[in-house]
């Protein structure tokens, strides 16, 4: 051992990546997070639309740490970083760093907006694709006994704030699910009555795609029958309505919002260190802070400019930041030192249906099967897991071939407590 | 259709079967239950001690309404039934029956002891599964971090009541998931360090099965490393410790409870109904209610006598009498009558670890590997769905090659609520 302890703080994809490059190395390696595994977070809509268990889309941090000698996990919620000390602080004690690799993700920002952030779903957390997938299925269970033709078709009204991947990877599947599931589950109900109504602030969905996909991506939902609203915002909203901005009233139970986010909390508690848009953490070239270059920030965390703007908070970013973060940190402990961070863009894709999607990637653009095809094999590819792959593999093989998704699960955890 | 209505009350074994009896006729079948699945209630065990995901042991039940023409499903809570009025009340409406099947189950019995029933784990739904797992490898997560050794060894010490099947089966996977794995994730965790202890108030194990398969179930366990306590009792529980009768204390903060079951609720809510041993509604040799031949209590619920004893709580009695009942209910309808119901015995069996179980049926008594893939193989073939079978097989597979269970995630629920 170099004797060097480096702690990662967040084991999403910069963490992970980071902890990947240094596991082969001889430096001390400690690895923090709140929970026990790494959590694929682009699958996770998949969990809240039935169409994945949520085991499947975690992997135990353990089961990294198991093959790694050096390299130790610590569950423990992180309260803050002394930068001077050189410790983080955790619910379970202090721990001391020489180097640190700040990679703790990012939080849902409803832009102060309290009464969404009260009504809304997002999907930032596996218990949260959970609670969203029982919400949606009781929707279904409660519609039917519903006498108020108003109120039932409220319960039957899904509104998605942001046409970004995530809402509109999310409209597909929820209006996949039902059609060809929920719809036949209950006879009572037609698919034609539901709606799943997207706003989008702008005037196009995908718009860090180019043009032409954002098109068909647009023509694709509409024609599977969700109503996109580009050019507007939600401003409020209650257990059963979403305000739009005009005044414009959508009765609805289900408010999914996927229209922001913002940097983790821990951000906010580095003291003196300077935030930028979103309250992310203001990077150098060589993703440190500035007079603290034992510290790297990585991924949504980052504040990472390139060519003037700030680089997307997406999954690759993150992976590469994160091995950028761990060969830093290796080539420094060898004398060496890397040039600057250069994020190489490989390109973006998104699903909308079952053989449908878009995807871009070194210029050239593909929709519709093959992007679909694409789509579905990087990311098993990216899953982390052989189980995990295959259990994704077979539910997928599943729905494709059987129209039906089995995890359609209600299992809401407020039940009558045991009586003695 | 005949035009009368069944309904079926708890989509356990016994309410299962019975539907799938009715389902093939024509009468109108109402099948009632407070989840939207059918758990399969003896793999319970194997989620607790991250063997499973919790959705392989569950299967939709609309799932079976969607093939079933004339079948319906109604998600509620029961709360009594009004023999004379004929309907059962439920928290989504009155239910009006011609006939109806009693199929409830049972819920833990702690013997009016309030400290036990506080601080002990029971296996009877899918989430107390999720709880166990989480708590178990919580334990493991916080004993290295505890400076106490007193307190540490209260970490690592599981005690489980009951030495019936269900008891025997979790000890044996608990010892496995800790020697396997847990101790392989925690590097300052050894197996021998940690201890299960085995609390039975009978003289041996497994009181149903033969002798020479008591002592093997009691050698094996033990050669594992599982601590067995006959003639044992527990008679109290705090948080952190479980107290004997006789006044010895055993320090753990895992209390396992199998050692009673008693019937569900709603036995209790059938006025003047008459109640067996352990809140059982006493049937008639038809498996009806004395003075209501149109109503059906089948399974644990059921107090039913054959030679002088009742019938055990145990799932295959509840087919027998759920596919009984279905069978009566169409004799009826066609004018016919069916002899009394009589449970054929075909055995039973319990594993304790890999290649290791016991089992009897028809005079035969089988132990050891064996015994052990004829568990696995009726398992399977016993569980609803090709899904399901699938994923559980596939874990199966996977835990007996690598030695691993990857469902060793704590998804505790009580996490920071967003802020805005």
């Amino acid at each position: 051992m170099s004797g060097k302890r480096v702690v990662i703080a967040g084991m999403g994809f910069g963490g992970l990546r980071a902890a990947k490059v240094l596991a082969e190395s001889d430096v001390e390696l400690i690895m923090v997070d709140r929970n026990n595994y790494h959590l694929f977070q682009p699958l996770l809509y998949q969990v809240a639309t039935a169409g994945l268990e949520q085991e499947a889309i975690a992997y135990p941090l353990r089961g990294l740490t198991r093959r790694w000698s050096g390299a130790s996990f610590l569950l423990a919620e992180i309260g803050g970083v002394d930068l001077n000390e050189k410790y983080v602080m955790t619910d379970a004690g202090k721990v001391p760093y020489d180097y640190l690799v700040v990679a703790a993700g990012s939080r849902t920002n409803f832009f102060g907006m309290e009464s969404v952030a009260a009504h809304a779903f997002d999907l930032k957390r596996l218990d949260q694709a959970e609670d969203l997938r029982n919400h949606i299925l009781l929707m279904f269970e409660q519609a039917p006994r519903e006498p108020d033709p108003k109120r039932r078709s409220a319960l039957l009204t899904f509104v998605i704030v942001g046409g970004g991947p995530t809402g509109v990877e999310f409209a597909g599947a929820l209006r996949e699910l039902i059609v060809y599931v929920l719809s036949q589950d209950h006879p009572g109900i037609s698919a034609a009555e539901t709606r799943i109504v997207m706003v989008e602030a702008a005037d196009s969905l995908l718009t860090a795609m180019p043009v032409e996909l954002r098109q068909y991506a647009y023509r694709k939902l509409n024609s599977m029958g969700v109503e996109v609203m580009l050019e507007s915002r939600v401003v409020g909203a209650t257990a059963e309505s979403v305000e739009l901005h005009g005044g414009t009233i959508i009765d609805s139970h289900t408010l999914f919002w996927s229209a922001g986010v913002a940097a983790a909390e821990l951000a906010g508690y580095l003291h003196g260190v300077e935030l930028g848009a979103s309250g992310r953490v203001v990077v150098q070239p060589d993703l440190t802070i500035m007079g603290h270059p034992d510290v790297f920030v990585v991924g949504d965390m980052a504040c990472c400019f390139e060519q003037g703007a700030p680089l997307p908070m997406m999954a690759p970013v993150a992976s590469q930041q994160g091995e950028y973060a761990g060969r830093t940190i290796l080539a420094r402990e060898q004398g060496r030192s890397l040039p600057p961070f250069h994020y190489r863009d490989k390109g973006s894709m998104a699903t909308i249906g079952k053989s449908a999607a878009v995807a871009v990637t070194a210029g050239f653009k593909f929709r519709g099967y093959i992007a679909w095809l694409a789509w579905l094999l990087l990311h098993l590819y990216y899953l982390i897991g052989f189980r995990n792959r295959l259990v994704v593999m077979m539910n997928w093989t599943y729905a494709y071939w059987f129209q039906e998704r089995q995890v359609r699960l209600i299992t809401a955890k407020k039940r009558r407590a045991v009586t003695v």
